[in-house]
């Protein structure tokens, strides 16, 4: 016999099955949430399923939206003839979060992965051409990851994507800030040997 | 402008005031909800309003429950003649994990804590009275924590309850000084139930 009660343990096995959260947490969520108004957790639920109701993808680059176009595709203020093309939303996210790139944003909803059955088919690359051809972009930066599905994405979309005659790029290897050199793989420290910038 | 769009600002807030939920973490779990079903993510929030709607106290031992009296009052294998004392439910939880125990339970619903302005008269020790008197009790166990406030109401609890005849025994001092029943291990648990003196 569990010591908790049915709804407490159902809660659990539901809050476990969610990243990052073990048992243990999962129980110090359930003690917090019984200390807590009803409305707080009312509010928690009625946002979750607000998340689930209202959240889909931008239908312009794929980016998590509310409306048809995203907040970035709709903003007037960015530049509309550079695409940074990454692989998932959570990409775009990170990349906004560093507030150093002002161009629109082109999710492919994923990578060239073969071993998982994923080709260059289950992308949204599509797309990307149309609106390449169709709204004059001049620059494409890609920046999907540096790991092998990551390098076979961006080495397939220059090929595919250089005949459209936009200035094609790929974010730097190198480094981390504030990590140190001795600590960091050999294939990164050529890497960032190679593209050294004079100072 | 943040990256994200309203609702799920809106959820990632809600989750960060959890505890152990950083905004990190959050992040991940929005990620994860936003590539589950629907009907997941629904009866994840059922499972949060069913506990704060079902979820009650004992109206015997104050323990979580969801009828008038609790699963563990209500078990007629139990010993009836035994009281365990603790500060509060998932304390109940911590020892019925142990499986050492095998008596009742009563919660007091904290412990007398000048510095926060909570004394006896805060604690459910009325109804563990009425409880000694009533239900002929031969012995109580205080396993309130190890620290100053769990120490003084122990102090408190047997200078109370000792006239009423019953013999009343401490948790041993297994579990380390300082630190919180709530979030000892089974077997150091089961040691200290074990091996309870008497005062």
């Amino acid at each position: 016999m569990s010591a908790y009660t049915e709804s407490i343990e159902k809660l659990i096995e539901k809050l476990v099955k969610l990243p990052g959260i073990g048992r243990r947490s999962a129980e110090r969520i359930v003690t917090y949430l019984l200390g807590v108004s009803e409305a707080e957790v009312r509010a928690l639920a009625e946002a979750l399923l607000k998340v689930k109701e209202s959240v889909r993808f931008c239908s312009i680059c794929n980016n998590l939206s509310e409306q048809e176009a995203c907040k970035i595709c709709d903003d007037q203020r960015r530049r509309k003839d550079m695409i940074c093309v990454v692989e998932k939303p959570s990409d775009v996210t990170a990349i906004e979060k560093s507030g150093i790139y002002n161009g629109l944003y082109h999710v492919l909803m994923g990578s060239i992965a073969p071993l998982e059955g994923k080709g260059p088919g289950d992308l949204k690359i599509e797309g990307l051409v149309t609106r390449i051809k169709r709204e004059n972009i001049k620059e494409l930066i890609i920046a999907t990851d540096l790991d092998i599905e990551g390098e076979t994405t961006a080495l397939y979309l220059t090929k595919v994507l250089k005949p459209l005659g936009a200035k094609i790029s790929r974010i730097a290897v190198g480094i981390p800030m504030g990590s140190n050199v001795e600590y960091a793989d050999s294939a990164t420290l050529g890497k960032a040997m190679e593209s050294r910038r004079e100072i």
